[in-house]
Order: structure tokens, then C-alpha cells, then sequence
């Protein structure tokens, strides 16, 4: 027994680089990549075909929107080329998946800024190395009057709140943040004691307080 | 609240594209695919072009190798070209992953044939639509003595073996199917009771038998 250990795909270019290409995919390991490409290459090419153009043509022109941050493949995305929102708001959340939380409330009208990304010291990514600075531009135009936070309630989230809570505060401009308390159809039971803490000191009071 | 659900994506074209690409990967869901788009574009361009790219290069070059059935850029795969292989014996797979899991024994030096698939009744898949006719042309030549059934051992596997057993025999052509027992490094405690029945109907004399 003198030979090493065989590459699989020894010899076999195209669908090797396939797999290695795929490995490279947030979450995929070696076993799943090769499960993915034969599935692609023996039951599935149009979807093969379909995925590699949409790559290409999406790294090719999906950029940032040159006000919110949020990805565009225009100069400005749909929501800051809607002149009928409300301009005194911006919104400041870390993805687009997050604004699209926001948006799917419909109850906000305000305009968005979108971090791409939160504060994260344990990954070496310092509150400074967000796209902080297009954001201080933007708040220096005098029209919006109040940032609301909507970084996620995860540390990295807080951290990053907590970051521009401050920078904000110095531009003049009001900062508020999402309310945190029990979810909608929350069991109190259920619900962690941190969060059930938090929503005992944010009590809100109902009808008039007697004096 | 009249207005609809904003689709998310609405208005970004090849974001949406990409993201509805992405959810044709089996496994992956509208979230998998919306963060793979944004981890994508966010963080790693080059992957996303890499993999675009091996995509559309896999599909036009990866075809069938003309004499095992498994996946080959050129018209004869590695293994096949390979003139220093036993060619009396014969192996038989369901996929380039359980080949690749043979090779890697470094025990088997004769050739292969993959299924690209399992009868599978289910699913609809019925054993006749399996690659078989490709198959039963290689052994009418005569070269192969022995077929060795090295299908997996689930359901769908066994139903293939017995499938191509039938066929096989009629052929003229021995047939072996792969050893089933206790894993090398099993426990008894830890082994389901069907594999170790099986163990104990297929167990192997030690030594001289006593007459």
C-alpha cells in the first residue's frame, strides 16, 4: 500500500472546481458541495445555468445605493428614490434583511441607512471599520431630525447602537431606539428574565396616572 | 393598511435573481439563500464570480464517461483509461461518491459502473428507468466475470441490487453484492439489532471447521 489517499475528482477539472467553488459557500462543506454539484450536474443543469449567470450578472451590477447603503443595481434604490417618505426619519439598520423586516411592519415612512454590517470585537470587526462615515455625511444635511436604532438586540447589535448613540448625539440629531419587552402572543413563562426585566423597567402607564 | 407585502427585493433585479437561483439548491430556503446573496455580495465578490463561473464551465464540459456512466470531462474518465485494471471484475455504484468511497480503500483494482441513481419507487423512480441498458451492453462482451453489487444498503439500494441481480444472472455474468455486518470498530451495545442479525446469519468460520 504505497499510494496516497486518491482524490476523488482527481483528473476530473471541471466538476473538481465546482466543488472547491462551492466549499466556499457560507455553511457548505466538503460532503454537501459534492453532493450539491452532482445534484446540479445530473438532475438539475438549467438550474446550474441559472444560478452561474445570476452570479455574474449580479456581482457585475449590484452595488450600494449611493444614500441608504443598501444594495441597488441603480444609483438609488427604490426607497430613496421615493420622494413621498418621510425625510425628518432615517432608520439605521445592520442588513438589508433587516430593513425588510422594518418595511414588512408598513408602518414606517421614514428613509433607511444600512450599516452592512454591526460591530463586532470578538470577530475584529471595531465599531469604527463600519460604513459610519457616509452616514455622518448624511445625518450633516440638517433634514433628518431623529435616528431611530435598529441595530439587533445581540451584543454585537448593543455594541453597535452604543457606538453611534454617541457619534449621532454630537451631530445634534435625536436618537431612539426600538422598544424591547415581551414579543406579541409572548407567555411571560417563556419568555427569558432579561427580557421580562427590561419590559418591567420600560413599563408604559395606562390611561392617566393619579396624582 | 391596504398595501400588499412588499416583497423585499422588489425593484432590485439581479439581487432577486440571484436570491431566486440560490433557492433552487436543494436545501436551501428563502432565508439561506437571501444571507448567501448578502454574504455573497457583501463579503466575497470574488467567490460568488469563481462559483458563477464553475458553474457554466461544469455544465458545458461535464458530460458521462462513455464506458462507466460517472461524470467526466473528457470522453473516457481516469479510471476507465486506466489499461492496468482488472477488467474480469465489476463494480457497481449508485454515485461518483460511493466510487470515490471505494477508490479511497485502495482495495479494488477493477472497473466501475455507476448507476447515477437508485430505483427509487417512492419517488417515482422505477428501477427500468435506471441507466441499466448502458450497462447490459458492457457485459454482453464477454470481459466481465464477476459484478459486484456495491449499492447502499438502505431501501432504495436493495431494491436496485435485486433489480440488477435478475437482469445480471440472465447475462451469464457472476454476481456478489458487498459484505453487510458490524462496522469495523462497532460495539454490539451500539449496533441496530438488523445489522447484527445479519452478522450473525453471515458470520465467517475461523480456521479449519472440525469435520
Amino acid at each position: 500500500m504505497t499510494r496516497n489517499t486518491l482524490d476523488p475528482f482527481d483528473g476530473l477539472g471541471p466538476l473538481a472546481d465546482l466543488v472547491q467553488a462551492l466549499k466556499r459557500l457560507p455553511g457548505v462543506g466538503p460532503k454537501s458541495a459534492q453532493r450539491l454539484a452532482f445534484h446540479l450536474l445530473q438532475h438539475d443543469r438549467q438550474a446550474a445555468t441559472d444560478l452561474g449567470q445570476a452570479l455574474l450578472t449580479a456581482v457585475r451590477d449590484v452595488q450600494h445605493c449611493a444614500r441608504c447603503n443598501s444594495f441597488s443595481h441603480t444609483a438609488l434604490c427604490p426607497i430613496c428614490s421615493d420622494t413621498r417618505r418621510n425625510a425628518s426619519v432615517l432608520c439605521v439598520v445592520e442588513t438589508p434583511a433587516d430593513l425588510a423586516a422594518i418595511e414588512a411592519t408598513h408602518t414606517y415612512q421614514g428613509y433607511y441607512y444600512v450599516l452592512m454590517g454591526r460591530a463586532s470585537p470578538l470577530d475584529g470587526v471595531r465599531p469604527e471599520s463600519l460604513d459610519w462615515p457616509k452616514l455622518a455625511t448624511r445625518l450633516d444635511d440638517g433634514e433628518v431630525r431623529e435616528v431611530i436604532l435598529a441595530t439587533n438586540f445581540t451584543n454585537e447589535g448593543e455594541a453597535t447602537a452604543v457606538f453611534l448613540t454617541d457619534r449621532i448625539r454630537k451631530q445634534g440629531v435625536k436618537v431612539s431606539r426600538l422598544a424591547r419587552g415581551v414579543p406579541i402572543g409572548g407567555e411571560l413563562e417563556y419568555t427569558d428574565p432579561t427580557t421580562v426585566a427590561r419590559a418591567l423597567l420600560d413599563r408604559r402607564p395606562l390611561g392617566a396616572d393619579p396624582e
